[in-house]
């Protein structure tokens, strides 16, 4: 399959490096809004313009749209999935449905597939609550993130007065994950579940103690958790902090029997190096699915929930019951 | 849905459970090869003999055959394809593609749909080894068992001279666990994933050193594990032993990034307090897939890997997408 990106950051980069994980994979060329003879791609695949897209649209099997989920993709995915068979990670949980409906509408009028929302949250975590909650009818699921680097929380710390950098890391509790695990259902507080550490970099003269009550008051982000604020300096931002690394964890608990007198606990856990990477991995695995939907005359928007497993595998379907059922 | 159950053990009793957890599940009745007079629902559901299928066929949007894989699935779940659709657990891993071929052919030449090998190991396991490797490619996955009773191993006790009960537990180790977390992808020997513990009692005036020597070095159920024997008595195996517990991990380990410097740990663990009624649980799942792909004109052999999981759920897509994405 020819594959393409549309934005060349963290998750575009991750997405090249994947192609050349996946020997049925090609990738044809980068797109960037910026200014494309200033971009260089790690695999020296060919860099165009954005607007130069309509001109190569026939030769891209599958677009991937490697854009932000606040303002980009929004915009983007519709106007893409007009040219292209596209898969985007659009992430803002609240506004899947009316970007489902904008994606569905541009694909439906141009014949395209168009898959939304891939990734691992949501992505890989959906897919582990619709498969618990389906088994597990009679039950609870509990979604915790982290160890690992919140870009949103990071953001909002450096957009404070005397911060020059900031990293926030988002923790799940072990003893909350502990009482998940037996089974216990048990109702869980917002501080209960995580906590946070803010590593910053102060500027020089900055008044480090109104810094850290900005950061552990801030309403939404940081005022119902409890967070520990660690200043560094600029050297050991870079050395120990440079990398993203994620996860978390999806449970789905729930009993069965005549009397419900089973309990079962259903964990879906990942520990990822590197958030952009691996979430590039999905996307292409969801690629590969769409390139085949579309080959098959399927129209119209997708999640992850209408790919059936198969789709997402090189291996034929006799291979996959021979060696992985 | 219409559903109906085709063996009435430990399965069958689960599946009926299940439809008392799912109110768009119905239960026409159960399917005995035993007398139909003397076995009698948990639920008050109707009770026919086999023979009385036909009969009923009709009436049943999916059959779920609850036999046992090694001698019942083989023959049942083909002759039960020519009559409904249908959804077994044939769990015989090496004999999969041979089944699928006989099940296929008969569901084709009849119009129906059938999946088979649900349930978890196949089944919900053989969807994180798929997924995982599909995300992961350059990587390695592990599957262990446990802490759980094997009824094969139970069973091979249980035909010792001198045994007149057994119950054996398989048991991963938590070193081995450890060391898959850790990303390190470990070539790990059969003794060191797991070991064995085996609960006995003996007949009255038994030789106990030469049961446990027989239970040790019995070839490939035994000899290649750890295993610890103890004596109990009728009672003790009655008050501890009745339950029939089961779970397991599945991890896909791998590397990503230009230098595929950044490692993922994915793992999938399920702890269960009863594995026929969490086996019942994605049957009864896969038979509202299997309903609506037969609803939708399909035909054929089927397993997990072909159903899109918004086909198992009772919520419509939006509601999908609204709450679970």
């Amino acid at each position: 399959m020819k594959l393409a990106i549309y934005g060349y950051g963290n998750i575009g980069r991750g997405v090249e490096c994947a192609v050349a994980q996946n020997p049925d994979a090609e990738l044809t060329g980068v797109f960037t809004r910026r200014d494309s003879a200033q971009v260089h791609t790690q695999s020296g695949a060919p860099v165009f313009a954005a607007s130069e897209l309509d001109a190569h649209a026939g030769e891209i099997d599958v677009l991937i749209v490697c854009g932000g989920s606040a303002t980009d993709l929004p915009e983007m995915t519709p106007a893409l999935a007009r040219k292209c068979n596209v898969v985007d990670s659009f992430d803002t949980h609240a506004r899947i449905p009316e970007h489902f409906a904008n994606v569905d509408a541009a694909a439906r009028e141009s014949g395209h597939v168009a898959l939304i929302s891939g990734g691992w949250d949501p992505g890989m975590f959906s897919l582990a609550r619709l498969y618990g909650s389906v088994i597990l009818p009679e039950g609870k699921d509990y979604t915790f993130w982290g160890r690992g680097v919140s870009q949103g929380h990071s953001d909002a710390v450096r957009r404070i007065p005397g911060v020059a950098d900031a990293r926030q890391y988002t923790i799940p509790l072990s003893e909350a994950l502990d009482a998940v695990r037996s089974g216990s259902m048990p109702e869980l507080t917002t501080r209960q579940k995580h906590r946070r550490e803010v590593y910053v970099v102060a500027e020089d003269g900055a008044d480090k103690a109104a810094i850290e009550r900005a950061i552990v008051t801030m309403p939404n982000y940081f005022d119902e958790y409890d967070t520990t604020v660690t200043f560094i300096t600029a050297e050991e931002m870079k050395r120990d902090h440079a990398e993203l690394p994620h996860g978390g964890f999806v449970f789905r608990t729930g009993r069965t029997g005549r009397n419900r007198e089973h309990s079962h606990t259903i964990e879906y856990r990942l520990s990822l190096d590197s958030n952009p990477e691996f979430t590039a991995g999905v996307l292409l695995a969801l690629a590969r699915a769409v390139d085949r939907m579309a080959k098959r005359g399927d129209r119209g928007c997708k999640t992850v929930f209408d790919v059936a497993p198969a789709d997402l595998s090189p291996l034929s379907g006799e291979e996959l019951r021979a060696h992985m059922l």
